[in-house]
């Protein structure tokens, strides 16, 4: 049985060792060599689409793909046959890095670091941004201190967020689709997400990009946030009508949005966010960086051989 | 017995009733009313130089004055005649929110909001500061995850501000006039500076502005830090020396500097510290809000009527 590894990372293959496999590194960036298109497992991160488009007709013998990305969307896209393959997701193992990356989005947005730094290029002291401040006036938000935290999409790196936001004084709700309480944290349901939305002073958006998550937060649901809310998306980019989130700005609907993901990446210089003030722009940042892959792959290598269910399978 | 507080910020004085003292308000921009001249107890915050310098000379009766500041220079330096005034600090009203802001400027430092931020503002796609990027390198700051970060000055707000540092995965030091352990982490004195500096990621200044700590961070010790090594400084300007951070920059013998304090504020338009590209300016924006300064005053006010020791007294 041969299992193809990408050297796109460093991944120390000793860790993979045991399971009688034949390990094989590739090159994410060209098509898979002739002699490997006899593999049955394909580690994938960061393939070219050409790499995943050739590899999904050649590797005839090929039945799991192991992406390390938490939201596979590339190798989804790539036309491998889901009725023979499975594939699972690298969901756990960018917790850490994504969680980081947003309470440093929210961080920004409270502090206005961003706009302290515009002054700053400017040559000029950002003197009304500091000095005595009046502190957790109602319609602002300007510090996480039992400010309404609401995170849409409760998963894995929502669970290692929120006890950070806590240890800051915030007040964390979650929406996911089903409801309960998870981690100590209430977790709601969408349908009370009209209600909730209009006690939230940050929304920070978790979702994976599908077709039920396509521009979940629309125009409407824009218009129940408070004027000074802020929208943190660390997600996918095709969960916001960006559209609809230009003009909520536009129009002082909200006060600001902190975003890591966008619909088209690389942003299209074309979009009038690059503009927006209160925009704080991240160029899909927050994860990229795989912590603890080999323990995945392994444990699910175990999984494949002893003829088990895979875990994060989609 | 009277006692004057400020307009400044929304105190409620009926926290401060039940000791039998008149209790006026005043405000901080005038000089102090005829008919109160005869206060023994000022609560001060944000008052202008000449309300204090002309409070100095005229409040014949003073024997205390509450500073809700951490760090009450202006107090001192007004000309209150120590043998008969006691000063009282602010200290542990701005644990929290100069907490927050010192995490804030760490993960801007970290993560790069600040070049991101340049990029979005030329219309451009700050790419590669995003996408598959390597782990925790070797002579890089690009994560507190096992970052070595190093406290310098470890009180109150220091405190405050670890167990956030080590729930996102930091190996926190902590330097202060005498050794030991605090909270549960290890401080180390002034003594074993130069070996610690050489192993540090971040180092977090949070001193007092006094004469011992003028220029504590000087060329030199600027030297021992690693090239990668940021400078976080929320204590006070006068402990950095300024030229030399900014010849430490363009030399590249650190990687940047997050500073929220400086040693003339405004800083003056013509400090080069405005252009450096990995300097992270902020406003002195860190503290301002006092929370819960009845409290402290109240604890205060009985310490003083019963002839105790006060709290925070310097
Ligand atoms: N910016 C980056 O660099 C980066 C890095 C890593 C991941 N991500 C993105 O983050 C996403 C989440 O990652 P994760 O590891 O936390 O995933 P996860 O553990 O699978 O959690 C996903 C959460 O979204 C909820 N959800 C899914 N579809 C929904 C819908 N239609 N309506 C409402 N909630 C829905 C799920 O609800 P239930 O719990 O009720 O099922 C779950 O709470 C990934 O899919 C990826 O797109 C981005
Ligand atoms: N940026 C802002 O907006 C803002 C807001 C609030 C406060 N601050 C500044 O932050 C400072 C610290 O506040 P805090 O409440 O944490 O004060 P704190 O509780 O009094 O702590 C001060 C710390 O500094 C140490 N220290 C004092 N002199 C030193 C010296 N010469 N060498 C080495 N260490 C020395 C002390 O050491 P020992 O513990 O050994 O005595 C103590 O650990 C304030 O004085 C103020 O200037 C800034």
């Amino acid at each position: 049985m041969k299992l193809l590894y990408p050297t796109s990372l460093k991944l120390d293959p000793s860790l993979l060792e045991g399971f009688g496999a034949s390990l094989q590194p590739y090159n994410v960036r060209e098509p898979i060599p002739e002699e490997h298109t006899d593999a049955e497992v394909l580690i994938a991160w960061t393939n070219t689409p050409s790499n995943l488009k050739d590899a999904a007709s050649r590797l005839k013998n090929l039945k799991w793909i192991q992406s390390l990305a938490a939201g596979p969307n590339d190798v989804l896209n790539a036309g491998f046959d889901p009725k023979t393959i499975a594939i699972t997701t690298g969901s756990g193992l960018h917790d850490q890095t994504v969680a980081e990356h947003t309470l440093g989005l929210l961080l920004v947005s409270a502090r206005k670091f961003h706009l302290m730094r515009d002054s700053q290029m400017q040559g000029k002291w950002p003197g009304n941004l500091g000095g005595p401040q009046p502190d957790k006036e109602p319609g602002t938000f300007n510090t996480l201190s039992e400010a309404r935290i609401t995170v849409w999409g409760f998963g894995n790196i929502a669970k290692q967020l929120t006890p950070w936001l806590r240890a800051l004084g915030a007040d964390v709700k979650g929406i996911a689709r089903s409801a309960g309480v998870r981690d100590g944290v209430q977790v709601y349901s969408e349908d009370d997400l009209s209600e909730i939305l209009k006690e939230t002073d940050a929304l920070i958006m978790i979702l994976p990009g599908s077709d039920s998550t396509k521009n979940a937060l629309n125009a409407e649901r824009l218009k129940l946030l408070p004027k000074h809310a802020w929208v943190v998306n660390v997600g996918r980019g095709t969960c916001i009508d960006e559209d609809a989130l230009n003009s909520a700005l536009d129009n002082g609907e909200i006060g600001g949005a902190a975003l890591d993901v966008f619909a088209t990446e690389p942003l299209p210089e074309s979009s009038p966010l690059y503009k927006q003030k209160n925009v704080v722009l991240s160029p899909h940042a927050a994860g990229g960086r795989p912590r603890g892959a080999e323990g995945l792959i392994a444990e699910n290598l175990r999984r494949f051989l002893a003829k088990q269910e895979l875990k994060n399978a989609l």
